[in-house]
């Protein structure tokens, strides 16, 4: 029997060229936006910065510039970014950039209207559980890649680095009260990162189909997705120019953020949060796909009909299949896949990470991301998720 | 290119027997209600008024039933039930019931909180064209059909019976902030009403995947709407006491009430809002479904492709059919689906239109619902629109 909650109150303007509505459109929420965006000049280089700016100026609104975000953004920055906002009376928050600026964005928003510390409102690990007095200002998401689907969630992943959590969470006032996804801006993005990211979204898609909590609209949006970027993120690593496919992924990674609101993440990304909080050099794509070969052949013995599912969303002529190797198609196409976007030479040991990590690692990941095991679909222990870690290594 | 506005902020809380989550939702969006409900008396008889009432109390909000609504709801109740609203100092509106209810709460909702007469605000037809000052109170929708979509979509349908219009309008404040969709309220429901109001909801799916507003996710959700009301209609027509079968009927027109506010009705839908406006005896899906099988023979050449889809996702065998018949498949499909759930009997003469009205109808629709006709996908004039009702009344 379907019983759900549909929840996704994000205003999205969609479609390529369609940034210059930030100069016009009636929904900007305020008047003095802080601009947050990555401290590493992409914003400045490419021009979206000043292109922003000059939008919010016609449109009659002042903004500041805090520029120091990281890939794996921190909390000292949620910290130091919240005080900007209030030392320049700014009424509300544009978070401009990938997942990392965009999830800042949310958190500064919380932390510009609330007193304490950020970590004091985290629900899990270290943090102080406490719940907010005041609602987030208002954020406007504005992203420059396809992949993390923020632009479509209330979520935002930050690491307190004393500890090495890194965390995600949010409320119903993080949700982007406005978001501008214009495909454009992503045709900068270099075909490395172009597949990470890409790939990122397509697991948000096929953990939301997979998720106890998923729905009847954020299946069809998953499968949308997962047939989107099976077809067009391996032309698009090729060839970086071309808007429509471009478009397409664009599309599929904000469908698969709506799926990330409807329905939910699985352990997958508690693993990859683990991982990157420990190594922080690790893109999350990049830790993602380090994962999911042998995380996706653990589960699909739990859930072989919607493994099947999933590889006839990707393609898979299963008529050729024996019926009972079906479900595994599933894991082949996901290791063809990443082969196509040319991801297939990722190592954990490239990275720094060391064989005897692994236990820390998996205990790291269900004390600060246990929520996500809830709604996975088995239910998995220390010992299961180390051996994954180990296999993923090997 | 894909381009679109994604908006759709209501919260839905969905499932059988989750109409008890008022008692204890934390997401009430005031502390007294003023609850619209139909002139019928059904609400009562089946104990829906009180237990809601029980509910509301549980949750610590007042309520005051405003009990005038007809099933093509007016101007003057609406007057009358925001002037109650007021002088009981609500804070916020209940519309439980049918569409008429819920489209009633909506408008009263707005009409709390502006000066004024509503029709001022109306955009179109003889209507102020004003733009409210305020936005609605907050308005929570508990549909007890599954037909109207209303409880995901700002719109509200309200008739001036002085002038024959018969107009939809909204705006952000009058999307429900809650709507409880609960299917087990639905078993009450009489087979030829269930058969109405769930052709009205396959209307809504299909008129938007045809529209020119549509976009991906309306798409998908009119697919699936259109495959569950061919699917489960006919069913629960036959046997009303099924439940898994009105929690599909149930989630199908909440799904296509998502398209509304995603896509649009088309004109379809006009030409029907004159027909009940002269003949307010006529329900709304009765006269739809009058219309629809020579609107959509019409509309066949112009969209091909989607008529294709359409009776695809209606279960018609493809292969069999040569192409060039292949567009006409769904107006086929359609008339037995009509047949099937027991509506191949609906003739306009039975409900007293007369034959030198088509003119006049085709005039109205145009003046009072002509935005809807410039997102059909094909130009439509008047003598096009007069030929249309002669040959649905012939
Ligand atoms: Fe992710
Ligand atoms: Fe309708």
């Amino acid at each position: 029997m379907i019983n759900f909650l549909f929840h996704m109150p994000t205003r999205i303007i969609f479609g390529p060229g369609k940034l210059k509505e930030l100069g016009t459109t009636t929904y900007l929420p305020g008047k003095k936006a802080l601009l947050v965006i990555s401290a590493g000049g992409s914003m400045v280089t490419h021009g979206y910065m000043q292109l922003v700016q000059t939008l919010l100026a016609q449109n009659d609104a002042e903004s500041v510039v805090f520029d120091k975000i990281q890939a794996n953004p921190v909390l000292e920055h949620v910290t130091e970014g919240a005080a900007l906002a209030r030392e320049e009376r700014c009424d509300f928050i544009i978070g401009l950039g990938g997942g990392s600026s965009i999830d800042s964005a949310k958190a500064i928003a919380l932390m510009a209207n609330n007193p304490g510390n950020y970590w004091d409102y985290m629900p899990s690990g270290t943090g102080g559980r406490q719940v907010p007095p005041k609602p987030a200002l208002p954020v406007v998401a504005i992203p420059t890649t396809a992949g993390t689907g923020t632009e479509a969630d209330p979520w935002t992943v930050i690491t307190r680095e004393q500890t090495k959590e890194k965390i995600g969470w949010g409320n119903d006032s993080t949700y982007p009260a406005l978001s501008i996804v214009d495909p454009r801006l992503t045709l900068t993005v270099p075909p490395r990162v172009t597949a990470m990211t890409g790939m990122d979204a397509f697991f948000h898609a096929v953990e939301a189909y997979l998720s106890h909590a998923r729905q009847p609209t954020s299946d069809l949006l998953a499968q949308q997705s997962v047939s989107l970027i099976t077809s067009f993120l391996p032309q698009v690593v090729q060839d970086g120019s071309r808007i429509e496919a471009r478009t397409m992924l664009s599309w599929a990674s904000t469908a698969a953020g709506v799926c990330e609101s409807l329905s939910s993440c699985i352990s997958h990304h508690s693993m990859e949060h683990a991982l990157s909080a420990y190594h922080p050099e690790i893109p999350h794509g990049a830790g993602l796909v380090m994962i999911s070969v042998p995380y996706f052949r653990y589960l699909t013995r739990y859930v072989p009909d919607r493994m099947v599912d999933l590889a006839y969303f990707m393609g898979v002529e299963m008529e050729s299949i024996p019926a009972k190797d079906q479900p595994f198609a599933f894991v082949g196409a996901l290791e063809k896949l990443i082969h196509d976007v040319g991801l297939s030479d990722l190592k954990l040991s490239d990275y720094g990470v060391h064989r005897d990590e692994m236990a820390t690692l998996a205990a790291n990941s269900m004390e600060t991301m246990g929520g996500l095991y809830n709604l996975t679909p088995t239910q998995m222990n220390l010992r299961v998720v180390t051996e994954i870690f180990e296999e993923a290594y090997s």
